[in-house]
């Protein structure tokens, strides 16, 4: 039930990348996202934020 | 009720850095969390990986 949403931010605004992630795993390449249901997405972004109170994942481009 | 125990990554291992972690930013310089109760703690790492399902953080020194 922890589940999140992912966003990029993009000239300041927050895009929506990914819904119900379940994993992060980050790495010099990317981040690597899977949601509930096992799917995976890879983008070429870092961590910038992420708020478990509010569910969301602030990434930014790498 | 989805906050997290972040871990630092030492030799393979897992250290426990701070529980209850509701909020992690992330800048160049280092890792900022917030707990449940508001308290902060800035370490110089970067996250390496994160589990809602396990409520776990992991960071890995910077």
């Amino acid at each position: 039930m922890c589940e999140s949403t992912a966003y990029i931010l993009k000239d300041g605004k927050e895009e929506l990348v990914f819904e119900g992630v379940d994993l992060l795993e980050s790495s010099d390449d990317g981040v690597k996202m899977v949601d509930i249901f096992g799917e995976e997405k890879i983008i070429r972004a870092k961590v910038k934020r992420f708020s478990l109170l509010d569910h969301k994942i602030i990434l930014e481009p790498n």
